[in-house]
């Protein structure tokens, strides 16, 4: 395969973190974004030039890979030239079938992982979910994602649906609970820092006990004791209260 | 410091864990639960006696430790004689005064993980909360403790009772939800191992960020688009749903 050259559609976490795991191993020929901060930054970081005008963007590379947020795909991408171009997008929970009326060979390249601009991810770790028009191209993304990860998957739309849902609640909700764990703690005088080993081990665990034989405390014991006194902890928050009644109930139904 | 002898009350998953750790570097004198199963796989792994009689219990140990569930604790320990002993608790949620009835000399040593039987934990990692009746007897505990702790900290029971309210969220909570992922993504084709590198990495974000600023998702941006997809995505499950609406709304409005 010739070195591949790919254009990035959206400068914003996910576009920073592939960028950076494609540029050692692909040329990245040209950036866009509307925001001019966020494709010059990218732009330095992965030297490649940029552009803030989707009309002015080249036409010479051989995928471009979309990373916008879903509510702005239609109005960047109905304003390219997309014409007999390979346009893939990135999001998980977005249909392939979106991509068809820019051009008629598509496909979807998502990374499962939560990404921070400024916190470098190793891609060789992380799953990839292609999907593409036809098996030509299938294969042809399945090579390129290989380039950044050993672990590429081909699902449909349905399947990267589901996956990504799950994933919202593996980590933005499990990332919540922490936010709520951090504002609880907040004012004890002990830092966040003393629950780490809990929250590193919750994590561990899970890699070789199914999450529901890994679950301990009072809500899988049912011990209505606990709960009561957290609740009352709780009473100054009536939200906050109700998250962990509801929790705690499902924790005991589904265990 | 001579040897310390030590026996411990209840031999579930804490007793397990922490007779374990301190095997090697302690004198376990003996062992009681109520539940001979218990006693004696607990007995043999770490070499020790056992009895399922409390009255039978030793009066040569130099600390009784207490790991029964809350609910057992008094009907367990007013049938023992700990007169003149030091009697340690090892519970998040109940203050050291529920000790005084049985003894002059009382203590907590709580552990902040979450353990499982068969799974064993690195317990030099692991903080370990203490209290004493009085400054002498904290100092010993706190020496004790070291035997198998870097991290030590002395605290009393009410900032006690809201670390483990905040352990609830950051480790039962958090496991939680990866067992609902783990639900949601049964069925897809996709094994539950997929989610890991997603989850390892959401948990390793909170050592260099706070959760508030680590949180990505539709939930954080308030992508309605996509919540409204989830949403429908989780019609049949009802309560699934409510607790996917409640935590994309704290989110968003803790953000």
């Amino acid at each position: 395969m010739d070195r591949v050259k790919l254009c990035f559609i959206g400068c914003g976490n996910l576009a920073t973190q592939l960028a950076s795991a494609f540029a050692p191993c692909a040329t990245i020929l040209q950036l866009y974004s509307r925001t001019e901060a966020s494709a010059k930054a990218l732009a330095e970081k992965v030297g490649a030039p940029y552009t803030t005008d989707i009309k002015a963007l080249t036409r010479d590379a051989d995928i471009y890979i979309c990373a916008l947020k879903d509510s702005a795909f239609d109005e960047v991408l109905s304003k390219g030239d997309f014409k007999n171009k390979l346009l893939v997008h990135t999001a998980g929970s977005m249909p392939m079938s979106v991509l068809a009326s820019y051009t008629g060979r598509y496909g979807v390249i998502y990374p499962l992982q939560t990404f921070s601009k400024n916190k470098t991810v190793d891609f060789a770790e992380i799953p990839l979910f292609i999907e593409a028009c036809d098996g030509q191209t299938l294969d042809y993304l399945h090579s390129v994602a290989n380039l950044i990860s050993g672990k590429v998957y081909r699902v449909n739309s349905e399947v990267r649906g589901k996956l990504h849902l799950s994933a919202v609640f593996a980590s933005n909700f499990s990332n919540h609970m922490y936010a709520l764990a951090y504002e609880l703690l907040n004012g004890s005088g002990l830092p966040f820092e003393v629950l780490l080993p809990l929250i590193d081990e919750t994590a561990r665990k899970v890699h070789s006990l199914p999450p529901k034989e890994a679950q301990t405390g009072p809500a899988v014991r049912y011990d209505t004791n606990v709960i009561d006194k957290h609740l009352k902890m709780l009473a100054d928050d009536p939200q906050l209260a109700d998250i962990y009644k509801l929790i705690s109930t499902d924790i005991h139904e589904r265990g």
